[in-house]
């Protein structure tokens, strides 16, 4: 498939209005995506199992959204055949009181990928310029500087050979509401409510606007924004695990040769034995 | 004391065969800037107390140098009388496995102080384009760009409110021979001689020529370099002291107020209880 399509292209025109969040590509419905999701698992892995054995280069994949717009699933669903010994997720939470101690990168580079890893980021360091952008707290220029950092940093990641992926998962806010009822009405999803969605929920024009923000400062040509209709959960999951797999098939990927001339093993197997 | 002759402007010239490792500045003997050391050390302490009261701003101490510069010793001897509650030192060895798996900024992002802290680097990420440009590893375009990282790095950790302090430990090639042959005579030191550091001593011009790139390279306005004159002890000592010092007086130190008005303490201690 081409994700071309997809890709956040450097531009300063808002463009959020103008992507669909029920865009399905050219699926007519889930079944077929789904009939493809198995063969496309089992291609990671594969990718993966090499990018380990290689240990040259690595993968950040990095999930950004409004509140309920998947990411969490979208991580469960397209990471749960992989290698667990070769992958890491992280979570970023409200920042500890250690973590809002140092720079705002700080957390976030210590869970970079080591190489040969891929490392999902489930929220990241682009929360620390949407929360002011929404909440105050930093004017317009320190919002500016930290922008510069964010790309210099995605700059020295992917100069040192780790691959960043940044996913946008893009819901609407009809879809979102009805998701939060979704929590309250199943007792196995009441702990993923949280009053302060509901609260957040009110700023959701202002976040919209962080995020437009965000594509235009940071979507460069080495660590671009790929948007991600998510709507439909199946669609969500096909898209998000089929940009994973063409950007591994994208690195230069092979088994290491033994360093060594093949050792003679026909000893080992004599019969003399 | 006018620290200014040591700062390390922004050339392109090569500086370091007009520095003397012998400078003393205006002392005449080693008992006169000891007698000095005491109340600079205590100034020292006061000025920590405020800066891990304010939790503002923090400061970061690099020290860089050949083999026997005295790295160790300025460390303990400038430090020895901070509250260690408010310090961090790390020494960078030859990057372990898991550090050479990442970025070469990793292991020394992960080191920098807190708001309110001092740390001190006895060697850093500096040593990541020392080594590779004496004993090769990377191209001309791999070095210049990891000198482009340091200081995006630094600019980030700047503007992020750690005050970047860097010092050259600057000693003559007689005098590290004489520092070797110490360490082989006294067994209390044999523990600090590596018969590397001889084989080290070989490349004593490549190391010279490496760090004049990194004073080009690298002394920026916001972190800039200072040599230290090192051949005595005494002097590097003090003078590394003097300019710890005078960085944290240029920070707007001042002890925190009571947020609230003050409590009326007099029940507290009022002849009833």
């Amino acid at each position: 498939m081409n994700i071309d399509r997809y890709l956040i292209n450097n531009t300063n025109d808002r463009i959020l209005s103008k992507l669909d969040p029920e865009d399905t590509g050219s699926f007519r419905d889930k079944e077929e995506a789904e009939a493809k999701m198995e063969a496309l698992k089992e291609r990671l892995a594969e990718l993966q199992d090499i990018l380990f054995a290689q240990k040259e280069k690595s993968l950040l994949v990095v999930l950004q959204g409004m509140d309920s717009s998947g990411k969490d699933g979208t991580v469960k669903h397209i990471f749960s055949g992989v290698n667990p010994q070769g992958f890491t997720v992280t979570s970023f939470k409200k920042p500890s009181l250690e973590e809002a101690a140092h720079d705002f990168l700080w957390r976030v580079h210590m869970k970079t990928p080591a190489k040969g890893y891929i490392s999902a980021f489930n929220r990241s360091h682009y929360e620390d310029v949407l929360v002011p952008r929404v909440h105050g707290g930093l004017d317009k220029e320190e919002l500016k500087r930290r922008f510069k950092h964010i790309r210099h940093f995605e700059e020295m990641l992917t100069d040192q050979n780790t691959v960043i992926l940044k996913l946008f998962l893009h819901i609407s806010k009809e879809k979102q509401l009805e998701k939060i009822q979704e929590r309250l009405q199943d007792p196995t999803k009441h702990w993923k409510f949280d009053v302060s969605d509901l609260e957040e929920r009110k700023f959701w024009d202002d976040y919209q606007d962080a995020y437009e923000d965000v594509f235009r400062e940071t979507s460069t040509d080495t660590a671009p924004w790929y948007w991600i209709p998510a709507n439909r959960r199946w669609y969500r999951n096909y898209l998000a695990l089929s940009i994973v797999v063409k950007t591994l098939e994208g690195f230069d990927l092979h088994y290491p040769k033994l360093n060594s001339p093949t050792p003679d093993i026909s000893e080992l197997i004599s019969p003399r034995h």
